[in-house]
């Protein structure tokens, strides 16, 4: 029989094959006291042992078969054996009597839980990498097996309640054609992957599992969110249809990589891309991006003892501005603090992180540190076009303190002879609903705003993102987020700066028209997106985008607003 | 030699008399092993049954000398030590192997931290109370005695860290004329018990045990938030007069009770008052507050284990709205959730509790709880003149939704032949930037609006109010509040609507002119408020605050904003 589920669209593309179901193994874990705790850390540590041959062995096929990218995650998880925190945690809960497999359980459920519920890609990926090598030891712990992807030999769909890191680093992408989860969300570590394999995905479903067999035709519509099971001939034939046209818009899309991304009306946007790490630069120049929207420098800061020396920053920096050899590179100075911890930082634990200390707060108070990165970047401008962007500003005082500090290390660097460049613009996310309101007073002092949606959405309504109990109230097309927007991106034009957009919105179809009304100049969005937006924009006229703004000032939810995109035809089917 | 020391205005009011240094114990706590853990468990119950004789004595000397009300606070210490929750908690801790010192100390310093964290005074008094019996009954674990305040029998004013709700239930106000501490805010205990017992206080001045000995001269001026230590004869007979001129103003003030709030261009406000419980009606009346603009119904369901019934809160509604003789009382619905618990509702532990699932967004969820407070209130309706107000309001579809709800519960009361009243105005809290951005929207589907200033500027900011580290942000006067409020206003007043404030903000001498020059209608804040705001409206003039607002606008930090007011004689002296 027939069946459809629906999901979430996690990445595009059109997978048309039988179904193979990854089986969960049932782990029932119960805590148990444990007398000869010896014995039992023994027992634990022979796991442990066990789990990283295995590792090893896995880590070097991959290597050879799929290439270095792929076996990297392996050396990550070989470092999570070895984390001292961790490992010694669980040797220290089975010493205080209890059986090693609910001690591993329960440590590294704390720490999955707690890098979950950071507002970061790469803390979330540590948070799989852990609950992935977790579930290894404690399969060896129990004397069960993982269930190998690694033997498919034929083309196939995976049906899965989640996939781990190791899971999808095993997809051999000549056979695996798409997958769907049961749980999931777009950010979530298998839909992150999927996009970067591109491979069709569709996560959230709740019930794939449950309602797909192994062996069960199916299609797994990525662009749409849903999955068909053992579909009749004229939807697979419709299917094949629209599989065609999506590889067809594809090559579409790739021609576009050295185009302007201009409107029907000859209106000219910056698409740039957000990136994490110098690593990313492949990704950015091959999708055309025409600048940095959003360089992100938590990363390194991230997983380490100690500070990062202003060296390696500077050579960091100096690697990105250079290969975009001329074009914006948009630097954000180091957003960290709140939920996103650095332990050599002894950061105070606090009850709202989202509205502590963090950001530019902390680096204002940290001027040691903030300097240093104010040092590396200045002498990084010499390479390249750099704009320095402050995060979390929420008052014209920080601003100031800021410039003052910058400009204080900068005569530093001339004094001592050191090359900087005099065309530094200095800009500020706009993330906080006071800089928002305020816009105009800002757009004084600054050269330009990035405006960031993701916590400009949960500041304004008052909703955590991280949390699933208000996630009907994070509304990207909330009234109050349009007006906001438009008030920035006003103050900015009056005073003749920029605006741009560098939160999860810049690329979404949805938002695009809407932002091009608005008069967004810059949006910055991950790489892969760029290509499809830039399509989108040469589709579109900006004088019919400022009336669709203006019919959308008048609605009065964002869920009217969405449709109102959708039904005045802004966003193109294929999309 | 003199000296003079600078701290918060706590209460109003001049005191001068020699000092009485309240020294505090030093409670050197330290973690030891016990073996025998029930002698240990013994000792702490001994320590405990102490406490609880010793207090029974000081409840029934304090009920006989200074009245049921002063007493109240030692029946509440005497349910502390009854509370298994935390007595059973320290013994528990005891039989793991510490000694009843730092169990005790442990355990109550994590209850203290939980409640003083959270945004209620019903909930930080609870907090005071379990640090206070926790300090007196480590007392007696250690062997020491309290300082006996009650034992004072000339006039004095007492220096000390800070006081707890023993210490100022002991003072006899024929003696203590007022006190400084070195710690605690204008929302800390003491500073509330001083405003109630109108006494004079400066609180948060760091130094004063330090700088100050028993038997120093010390003034203590309540107004400006001073200390003087041993002060020269200029300074005293100076403080004469500036103590009698308060006095007199007291009496001007007292004046003021029947009289309306109008500026002297001839403009009426509305001076409302908030409450907690219906007890809070006398302070109303003595006050000569023109409605209720807020009703916290929180503590109806706070301290209990189960919910009101519908009866217990018709019958505290009916109360108050009886007590106003048809003057407007506005009832909020619970607000309940993130940071203030209510144990038997069982609600999920939240990553940033005040972003998270709490007052309207729970009661959307939890309707059986919602529907009998909506009940309650249109059963009450019948007695006077009743408002009805949503908190935490961010989008419109919570204002469609609770008003069904509302209409549901109505027709279901009216179909059983219940009185409901026909005149009841529904209105929203505006308390979330969403809603203050996109308040034309909000206005045309409610009857009020009533800014929540503590919320809106927390959000606004995404500064916790609660942090220390980002105190410096929770920025009162910060121009985008001022916007924000400003579009709150213009939003109700183009639809016909009013629009009031129940933040702390709304009793503020510097923001009374601010507020009235932005068209506020209605100003609630504690009763104590209302005759002195009284008494500034009726000095200015709506058409030079609007001038204020108007130069306020123009300027780029909140610091500059309140200068202004204070610079143009908005906030007159005595004040």
């Amino acid at each position: 029989m027939s069946q459809s589920l629906t999901g979430i669209a996690a990445s595009k593309g059109i997978a048309m094959a039988p179904a193979f179901i990854l089986e969960q193994p049932d782990m029932d874990i119960q805590k148990k006291s444990v007398s000869d705790v010896e014995q039992e850390a023994a027992r634990y540590k022979k796991a442990v042992a066990t789990a990283k041959e295995e590792l090893t062995l896995i880590k070097d096929k991959t290597l050879k078969e799929m290439g270095e990218d792929k076996a990297e995650i392996f050396s990550a998880h070989l470092l999570v054996l070895e984390d001292p925190e961790l490992i010694d945690a669980v040797e220290a809960k089975i010493k205080e009597g209890v059986n090693a497999e609910f001690a591993m359980k329960e440590v590294s459920d704390m720490y999955v839980s707690m890098f979950e519920s950071m507002d970061n890609e790469y803390m979330k990926e540590r948070a799989a990498d852990i609950k992935d090598v977790s579930k290894r030891v404690l399969l060896h712990l129990l004397g069960m097996e993982n269930t190998s992807l690694a033997e498919i030999d034929k083309e196939t769909v995976i049906i899965a309640e989640d996939l781990t890191p190791s899971d999808t680093a095993q997809l051999n992408l000549a056979y695996i054609k798409g997958f769907a989860t049961d749980i999931g969300g777009r950010t979530s570590h298998s839909a992150i992957m999927a996009r970067s394999m591109e491979v069709a995905a569709v996560v959230g479903t709740k019930e794939a599992t449950s309602s797909v067999q192994t062996g069960d035709f199916v299609i797994i519509d990525g662009l749409e969110g849903t999955v068909l099971v053992n579909p009749d001939e004229k939807t697979i034939s419709e299917y094949k249809e629209k599989k065609e046209a999506f590889a067809r818009q594809k090559e579409e899309w790739a021609k576009l990589i050295n185009e302007t991304s201009v409107t029907k009306d000859d209106h000219h946007v910056e698409l740039a891309a957000n990136i994490g790490t110098p690593q990313d630069m492949e990704g950015v120049l091959a999708n055309g991006a025409e600048g940095i929207g959003l360089y992100r420098t938590e990363f390194l800061y991230m997983g380490r003892d100690e500070l990062p020396t202003e060296e390696e920053q500077f050579e960091a920096y100096k690697s990105v501005l250079e290969k975009m050899d001329n074009k914006r590179v948009v630097i954000r100075t180091l957003d960290i603090g709140g939920d996103k911890e650095l332990p050599y930082l002894d950061l105070p634990k606090e009850m709202n992180p989202f509205l502590g200390f963090r950001a530019i707060r902390l680096c204002l108070e940290k001027t040691d540190m903030f300097k240093t990165q104010l040092r590396a970047l200045l002498r990084a401008s010499a390479y390249g076009k750099l704009s320095i962007m402050f995060p979390m500003v929420a008052a014209i005082e920080e601003v100031r303190q800021a410039k003052a500090i910058l400009q204080e290390v900068k005569e530093e660097l001339t004094a001592g002879g050191t090359e900087v460049s005099d065309a530094i613009e200095i800009g500020i996310m706009v993330e906080i609903p006071s800089t928002a309101a305020a816009a105009e007073i800002f757009a004084k002092e600054v050269d330009f705003f990035s405006i960031g949606t993701n916590d400009l959405i949960q500041y304004t309504m008052a909703a955590d993102r991280m949390s699933e109990k208000v996630a009907h109230l994070y509304q990207p097309y909330h009234p109050a987020i349009l007006r906001l927007v438009k008030n920035v991106i006003d103050a900015a034009h009056k005073e003749g700066k920029w605006a741009g957009m560098c939160g999860e919105m810049a690329g979404e179809p949805t938002a695009v028209p809407l932002l091009l009304g608005l008069g967004l100049d810059e949006f910055s969005m991950s790489a892969t997106s760029v290509l499809p937006a830039r399509s989108q924009i040469r589709q579109l006229s900006k004088k019919e985008a400022e009336s669709l703004v203006e019919e959308a000032m008048t609605l009065s939810t964002s869920a009217e607003i969405a449709e109102l995109v959708q039904k005045r035809g802004f966003i193109t089917e294929e999309m």
